[in-house]
């Protein structure tokens, strides 16, 4: 059974969205991989437009639930950080202990386009905290985007790509996805190592207690 | 027990943050419930910027993992969108099945925000997409945000409050985080009357079987 990796991004907002998922479904089958892509499934009609908004988050939850990894293309979209949609699945991929990765196709890094979003107004307070014009502090961890997102991925050993695309193929370019595809190759052979050397269910599977 | 609230949101990025914090436990306290607040444990030091990062990140997962609840402070941050930290959070908490509210200090709606972004500069397709001079298209959905985050709210019956703040009190205005509060003392109760009618631990729990 090849792992199934959901695949997501703001790439569903293109007018070309089936043409991009498409070549990921390929490349995914070229590595080894089956893809899940938000969009796949048809989305059951709904009476309002929050109905069928609530419909598509049901899929889409359902899609990650049967999926064994996630690669999230984090590329900055309306703005300087990644898309709000992805960093959800992100946080929910990472909390169910699958396979994560993320690529952007932005080379700034996150307190980069920070620093570009104040016109570079930054001031230092007594705590060493750097803060912008209206007070806010700046992550500078040397991440892509927030230490949620860079964090949950490098902390479980996932690869975080950098690529930087053209401006006119920012969501269109695949290089970073077919980098996390390779090290998803090399990730699955390492957790099905650790499954036969009898690492306990509990440090791989997620549980909760609530 | 008290139930153990999460409190995620970008008010982690003001200068008074930990007032703000110290307020939200308060309240916390206040509706019978234990805050548990991303910044109240000290973070290991790192040699690095980016092991600080990841630091942060590991401790706030844990402090995610031991709670029963989230508030999640959808509030747009530096953009249109919420904070992607928080999302992340949001996702990851929903993903564990744990009980899920959410806050925002602006009225307009996510439609409204990317609309006002086009400067009102919106097509329609043959498709009916509603999308932007670049192309991307546009969610209308009667949303405060992305869909997986209403969605994912709403779909398990969490409050979304939506409250007009004044501009100085974006960050800090806490009406929505309190209705929040009030509706997570009904929903726990329910949440309670379902375990106690026999509601099979599957439909409560996460589980995970990758």
């Amino acid at each position: 059974m090849p792992l199934k990796i959901y695949t997501a991004g703001p790439e569903v907002f293109l007018p070309n969205a089936r043409e991009i998922m498409d070549k990921k479904t390929a490349l995914c089958r070229q590595y080894g991989f089956e893809a899940i892509c938000p969009g796949d499934l048809d989305i059951p009609p709904s009476d309002t437009k929050k109905g069928f908004g609530l419909a598509i988050s049901r899929v889409d939850e359902e899609m990650m639930d049967s999926a064994d990894a996630i690669i999230a293309n984090l590329t900055p979209f309306r703005g300087i950080a990644a898309d709000v949609g992805t960093c959800f699945e992100l946080g929910y991929m990472c909390a169910q202990r699958k396979l994560v990765a993320a690529y952007t196709n932005i080379a700034e890094c996150h307190y980069e386009r920070t620093l570009a979003y104040y016109g570079g107004k930054i001031t230092e307070d007594a705590d060493g905290y750097k803060r912008g014009p209206d007070g806010l502090s700046l992550e500078d961890f040397e991440m892509i985007d927030n230490l949620m997102m860079h964090g949950g991925v490098e902390r479980r050993g996932g690869p975080v790509v950098v690529h930087a695309a053209a401006a006119d193929a920012l969501y269109t370019d695949l290089t970073g996805f077919e980098e996390c595809l390779k090290a998803l190759v090399i990730l699955q052979k390492e957790k099905a190592a650790a499954r036969d050397e009898g690492i306990r269910p509990e440090e791989l599977d997620a549980s909760n207690d609530d």
